[in-house]
């Protein structure tokens, strides 16, 4: 072995610190463009193809149809078809819902699951998810809307709003896609997200209870003190006990037919059409008693047909246009984060590749599609793909399926709906709302990471103490200060011998390893920049002293050289530079040698660029620990003689 | 060597990976507490003292002064006499001057380097540096409140809210030294504070033309193109020639005056005391001619006697109460990094350690003593610092000597000022704000990094063509886009080995580095977090398909081993773990065996916590990548053969 370490210490063969071939500006710029717009290289596809060729590529890369219709057969087609009535039976009655969440007509969380599904079919390249409201972006956007305009005072121009709301949250999504900024949503962590997922489901759970207890006068605040209050006070005045019964029984059933598709994964469909089952007997029962009269609250109306044309009522201008892109923005986010997290999921499920950009611009699109047909924001959904992914889907056609549905719904069936109670519509979002409470997650967060527990925990807490947006920027604001942090204070380790090796290891975690007299072995665990660069220099002189201090008491000779493994500094800037030049003269100054360990390529290259190569001597830099440990060793015993 | 790789490739010793100690919940939080805040040790000084002796101490590390007076003698009293004139020669016309960049009377300008410094001589643990008003902060404090109160239609409540934002700079900078918050000025990127501090000169100097051409109309505004349009206007009235002969000579006569300073520097005193030679020819000049009555603009006049007490006109209430915690806030953050960076540049010149937190805490002191005494910001500056340094200051004494001759020329010597022209004072400003224009960093920086160059310039550009505010804002968005893309886009390299030894390293760094055909081996340069999780699995996937089709080009066999060399990787949140996850998945699904090399002690922690090191087995976790090439190899053979 060439860097064996000769007992007498000296003459080992000594390997030389590689600079790297040198690039020129621009393809070091377009290095690193790739890396950060194209990482996913997602032209390679097209090398070496005919223009043909390449034109039919094009045209598929925007439209994954193309593709995968051509291989489309019958057996994909029948799990297909099932998984879209499975999913058309769930989606109905929890649009309904949604919808009033949303502070809309029930007919307009139906809307956005006809247009915007058929849109997603086309352009999407997930063959699980399913496309339409869901509940957290539904409140998300009623809370917002509801503070600039009064949805009961103002009805038509809050509808405006949402849907010019909805325009600019596909254009922003389309937008993050199309200029490959995707990596954006990378921001938000996964700890804060099901932490605000968790909150959310609490919140929207709790205003269900106006519908579920059928209490008249509840409030508009969505903070549990509020709602707690609400309640009670409507408690003195009796609450309704037709409408609980009704609401309690249905509950359990739904609940009971979730347990029971747990437990047998071939059941998934007893869960999925439950809810159905239960609009339609509780419709027919109220029908029958006309429990109506007796208070229990009920759809009553909605209108017949599908959805009509709204380009004209976004607003493109005034006051309400400035707040239409803020809210579109905020939700917009949101719903993005979601979809792409379940495009995700299963896409490692099943193991096929998903462009998080392609799939920006799809989701985009079929919001702006939708925004001009009196939708409002649709998004994936996490309960609804998973049943569509359990009942055996193969491709979006699934989407279709359950659009059709919809529509025909729409068309033909929605006078049926007028005696539904409200109650059973509070009990389908209650149970689909529960889902999103990951308390495994939680747990798994607890035990992994502490300071992402705290994350997790203030969104939560956010959510559920103050509002859906102070939660979701306490979210935003834990995730980033994570980031801040990481980036100031990287970790540094004295590394030590592991024994009868010339592996040189981190002593906190080895304590076996051992620490050479007269040298002080510190690797730094992080590019060093300007963010990190007075720390990585005071923390290694901190390092020195106690080391120093350590030395003299046990009597072992002073340190002389002090070795920085620089294998994990990756990069390394001017406010970098200055730091190690700083701290070479601060070690100068105290006659210890500074040394570096193995600098990647960009470091050496700015080493050299910067003339501290030269500073330090280029003697004094080496490939590894082990070679610079065995270099120095005599000129120790020198010092020591 | 027991890591040695036999011909066999088998029957090597193999190492475990050693988890670390198992730290309770309350240690991981406070040794996190500790580098976050306390990563200097401040405390160290006080272990095993007894009570009196840890008074001393305490008292000792608020007030410094304590602690070396005792040490204080004759020889280093003459450095600080020395010193302390040259730099009062040097601050007396330039605070007359920046009083006038903050739109005050030229007294506040006085009054500021009176107080300060000699509270800051009490608490500062600087021995270089010198305080007073600066070119930067004295502009960004005038911009930002003319914006607020016009200060030619109401003095009285402009200089109120002057004094407000000093209060509030001085709790702003103090209270981020108490609460050890003292590393936030470290997300000011160096690229990005030496392009700022180039524009903010050249700006500076620009606003100058208007005294140094005698123009009476000049643009409030600061971006060049306004400046160059009042120049050219002004110019069809005529400029006054006497003014800027006067101007122009004595420029002439500072300039040299430095040239020669910086050819020999035992002439530093030369620099040092031109300006105020010039102040006292020209004025003596101006007075024995009237050049006043030829339209050469003058001083005035100044009104006598020392600082008077201001506490009652600091706004604590009202609308100007909050713009002046706004002002304070950003003006404070600006000054307390320059003055941070000065302290710490003389302190590794001369070996002796700063606390940036304490630091703070006497700087904010120091400006909210200030705002009480009629003083605006305060800071250390550049250029006085560096002639204190040369003049051979010891102690902050030099800083008491200014104070005293400061507190002298304000109580006898202002009336003599009253012929002074603005010219001079023009010239005295352009040639100190020259030396804020560092060319040779920008052209280091240039070398080193180039997105370091290109904060550099926007910010350079933002302050030069929009105005300072939006400078600094450009600085700050940089400096944090700069963080997320290290965070977002890590490095990864595949590694080869070296022939002839175990080491294992880059390829593009290392040409002659040999990849070991059905193994791939990638090395992840940094923490694996929610920011960067989703990259690190797709760019781990990419390489491994760009192998692959490579390998089966050359004909080699198919790659069997994945190896993530985890030595760079400190640390991991529960999205890198589902990350990891993901792509063990995705590789068995090939048939590809995920092993992780080297994991780091808090890596290798949650690798256990979340029951992933059981998922892909712990027998694929090794210590080194060679031993994993090693281990794995005759399995290879197995598969091949």
């Amino acid at each position: 072995m060439a860097n064996t370490n000769p007992p007498d210490g000296g003459g080992s063969v000594r390997h030389r610190v590689a600079l790297p071939p040198k690039e020129g500006l621009v393809k070091d710029f377009k290095s690193w463009g790739q890396e950060l717009f194209f990482h996913d290289a997602p032209l390679r596809g097209f090398k070496d193809q005919t223009a043909a060729k390449k034109v039919l590529l094009g045209i598929q890369a925007v439209f994954p149809i193309v593709g995968w219709v051509r291989e489309y057969n019958l057996r994909k087609l029948r799990g297909d078809v099932i998984s879209g009535l499975t999913i058309a039976s769930l989606c109905i009655p929890q649009d309904i819902g949604y919808a009033k969440l949303a502070n809309l007509d029930p007919k307009y969380g139906l809307y956005s699951s006809f247009v915007p599904p058929l849109v997603y079919a086309g352009m999407g390249s997930s063959r699980d998810i399913a496309i339409g409201p869901v509940a957290v972006v539904s409140l998300l956007l009623g809370t917002l809307c509801r503070a600039v305009i009064d949805p009961v005072d103002e009805p038509d121009d809050y509808l405006r709003l949402a849907f010019t709301a909805t325009f600019f949250a596909g254009i922003f999504q389309a937008g993050l896609g199309f200029l490959r900024l995707g990596f954006l949503i990378d921001f938000l962590s996964h700890a804060a997200v099901v932490g605000f997922m968790g909150g959310a489901a609490i919140t929207i759970a709790l205003q269900q209870l106006k519908g579920f207890l059928g209490i008249k006068n509840f409030t508009k605040k969505t903070d549990i003190i509020s709602v707690m209050e609400s309640v009670f006070k409507a408690a003195r005045h009796g609450w309704n006990w037709q409408t609980i019964v009704i609401g309690a029984s249905f509950l359990t059933f739904i609940l009971v037919a979730k347990f029971i598709g747990k437990k047998n994964k071939k059941l998934f469909w007893v869960p999925a059409i439950a809810p159905l089952i239960s609009v339609v007997v509780s419709t027919f029962f109220v029908f029958i008693t006309r429990a109506d009269k007796q208070g229990v609250q009920i759809v009553k109306h909605i209108d017949q047909g599908i959805n009509p044309i709204s380009a004209s009522q976004i607003f493109f201008s005034g006051k309400y246009f400035k707040e239409g892109i803020r809210i579109g923005g905020i939700a917009g986010m949101v719903a993005l984060t979601e979809a792409v997290a379940i495009a995700r999921t299963f896409a490692a499920m099943k193991d096929y590749q998903i462009d998080g950009n392609k799939e920006m611009i799809a989701l985009g699109t079929m919001n702006v599609a939708g925004s001009l047909t009196s939708c409002y924001i649709a998004t994936g959904s996490f309960s609804r793909s998973a049943v569509n992914y359990m009942a055996g889907c193969h491709t979006a056609v699934s989407n279709i399926v359950m659009a059709i549905v919809v529509a025909m719904t729409l068309l033909f069936i929605t006078p049926l709906f007028k005696y539904t109670p409200n109650a059973i519509l509070a009990a389908i979002i209650i149970s689909a709302v529960l889902g999103l409470i990951d308390i495994d997650a939680a747990v798994l967060i607890w035990k992994i990471d502490k300071l992402d527990f705290m994350a997790c925990m203030g969104a939560f807490f956010g959510v559920v103490f103050i509002s859906v947006e102070i939660g979701l920027l306490i979210s935003v604001a834990i995730s980033f200060a994570k980031i801040l942090l990481q980036v100031t204070r990287p970790r540094t380790a004295i590394l030590g011998k592991l024994p009868g090796t010339d592996v040189y290891r981190n002593t906190y975690q080895y304590p076996e390893a051992n620490k050479i007299p007269g040298f002080l072995i510190i690797r730094i665990d992080s590019a060093i920049y300007f963010s990190n660069s007075n720390y990585v220099r005071e923390r290694s002189l901190r390092w020195l002293r106690e080391e120093e201090e350590e030395a003299k008491e046990v009597g072992l000779p002073a340190i002389k050289f002090v070795i920085l493994e620089m294998s994990p500094v990756t990069d390394i800037d001017t406010s970098g530079i200055h730091s190690l030049e700083e701290l070479h003269k601060s070690l100068e100054k105290k006659e210890i040698q500074l040394i570096l360990a193995n600098p990647g390529p960009t470091v050496t290259e700015k080493l050299h660029a910067s003339k501290f190569a030269e500073e330090i001597e280029e003697k004094h830099i080496f490939l590894t620990v082990a070679e610079a440990v065995a270099a120095c060793s005599p000129k120790l015993a020198e010092h020591q003689a």
